[in-house]
């Protein structure tokens, strides 16, 4: 159970749950942005953006998935998990991913405009904080950018909508 | 209603009920740190630090009365919102503030091991970002500060407590 996903076997089919939830939050209309968080092999929490559903401006994707890991095991620290998203985590997401310990993240597309994992700021990997986090990136890139591309062309016409 | 707060009037005030906040935070053993959301003259929420009651590590007090105050105005841009914290916010607290557009924040004393309003990453003040934040610091900065080092001095021989 505390054994890592295997990052040759395990990235592409964790990333497309996450692909998944992402579906789903575009489907609701949400920012299509999903996240999974993996112990060993086995999915403990998975969610999406529900910012615009629940009027809260921190239900990103990975805070989502973060609180529901917490309250399932019963502790703050996420030692042993990693987490999926299918977008780079912005400041509060990167903030949140520092905080609870996670030790490794595995990311789908940079996001060159708030992007907290190297993009606009470096908090995963800060000297000066007391966690630094491994990273990988560029799992299945082309469709978790699409998803979203294809999101906001759609909606251009209708509403201005922002993805942070 | 919109009207925002006095600074010469009202910050300290609201610092006060910060302040509250975190001395009740201290007394149930979770990090001293206490915030509140002002619209005009009015506390919309007040929250303080719940990491280790709720499990949740997430759980800052800014993060708290953002969700709050988004619940209660049902909309996830608080727009008119002043936000008062003992201690500056840390990377995720400062992402959300910015995701949340809250236009002034106030804080009593420098975070420099981890803050995210100028001493380790300014989130709150990026030009890159499509939200930037006005600053005040400085309110009640000593009772703020010290709050937080009673607690861990107090707490030094017993357990080790880590403020993020």
């Amino acid at each position: 159970m505390t054994a890592r996903p295997d990052p040759l076997n395990d990235d592409d089919r964790f990333m497309n749950i996450a692909l998944e939830e992402a579906r789903i939050a575009a489907y609701a209309g949400e920012v299509p942005i999903g996240a999974v968080a993996v112990i060993g092999s086995e999915v403990i929490a998975r969610g999406h953006n529900l910012r615009e559903t629940l009027n809260d401006p921190t239900a990103h994707a990975e805070m989502i998935v973060i609180r529901e890991a917490s309250v399932k095991l019963e502790q703050w620290r996420l030692t042993d998990v990693t987490l999926y998203v299918t977008i780079e985590p912005c400041a509060m997401c990167a903030g949140a991913i520092v905080l609870a310990r996670v030790p490794r993240v595995v990311f789908g597309a940079r996001d060159p405009k708030a992007g907290g994992g190297g993009s606009v700021f470096q908090i995963l990997q800060e000297p000066a904080l007391n966690h630094r986090v491994e990273l990988a990136s560029g799992i299945k890139e082309d469709i978790c950018s699409n998803i979203l591309k294809d999101f906001f062309g759609n909606r251009r016409d209708r509403d201005k909508v922002e993805i942070n």
